[in-house]
């Protein structure tokens, strides 16, 4: 027999993006438990560059940061903490080794962005909606589908590493 | 005593970009001097991405592909050759390994952008202009400042490499 469960669920959209308040399932001491961006931005793809990276090891992708108009706004200005709206885009792409150049040079020397890996991540500030998480909505899309709880639970902690940079890695490139 | 030495420039400016045709010197056989870009396009920083790659050895970068309109267009179409107009921009930065990511991971794990670095390259196509060197005008700015003939005049034997896809060596990154 299966088990069906209902799951209250608030649903909330404002400019475009929409959270939901994750169920408080097993949270025992009353607190708001993390919510998460649900809806990819649209038109992320034509947002102006923040900047470039590499991550080896298990990752080991190239992968850019794209950032909305607010969130340009703010990198290019310098002010912290990010302006309500700011939207930071994270797309990535596996790390491949450019065969023109290999032959050219007899070694690998370019390497190249090759098909999408790694999901897209978003960071979404709304110091209201997103409060329990410091202003940021934090989200990965996998194959445009939300990433499991348990992905989207690791951003948050991870991104705390950066507290003082109001929780953004990344620096403008100019 | 100082040598003075006189040389005719023929300066053309269309459509907000300007190029001039080098002087001869030391070519005795009546071929066209490579031609080149002398002034950066306007407002290059603010366009689309195309894709992102790393440079190992000496280069050792992290670079950004930007296009503008036309070069998007195309792009995303698929459509070569690519039409007279597009602008191709590579823009490149030190390869620095991120602080808190390596103290994080004990190890070097995260590579972003830091200070730019080897300069602002382009890719102009004119089929009229350029004709010379197949469409394309190409330049290298060094500080805001056209690099050195020397340098300008790798860039199309290197581009010929991938002469199949127009001379550009990088794809379009969804």
């Amino acid at each position: 027999m299966r088990r069906i469960v209902f799951v209250l669920v608030a649903v909330v959209a404002v400019g475009g993006v929409v959270a939901y308040v994750a169920p408080a399932s097993g949270q025992a001491d009353g607190e708001a438990a993390p919510i998460y961006v649900i809806k990819i931005p649209s038109g992320y793809r034509d947002w102006r560059l923040i900047s470039v990276a590499h991550e080896e090891g298990k990752l080991n992708d190239l992968r850019a940061i794209l950032g909305n108009d607010v969130a340009i706004k703010a990198f290019r200005e310098g002010k912290l903490p990010y302006s309500n709206g700011a939207i930071i885009a994270r797309l990535a792409w596996s790390y491949d080794s450019l065969e023109e150049s290999e032959k050219a040079f007899g070694r690998p020397q370019s390497f190249v962005a090759g098909p999408p890996k790694n999901g897209v991540q978003f960071m979404v500030k709304d110091s209201t909606k997103y409060a329990s998480t410091d202003g940021w909505g934090f989200a990965q899309f996998d194959d445009g589908k939300p990433a499991s709880e348990a992905v989207q639970n690791t951003c948050f902690s991870c991104h705390a590493t950066v507290k003082g940079r109001d929780f953004v890695f990344n620096r403008y490139s100019p």
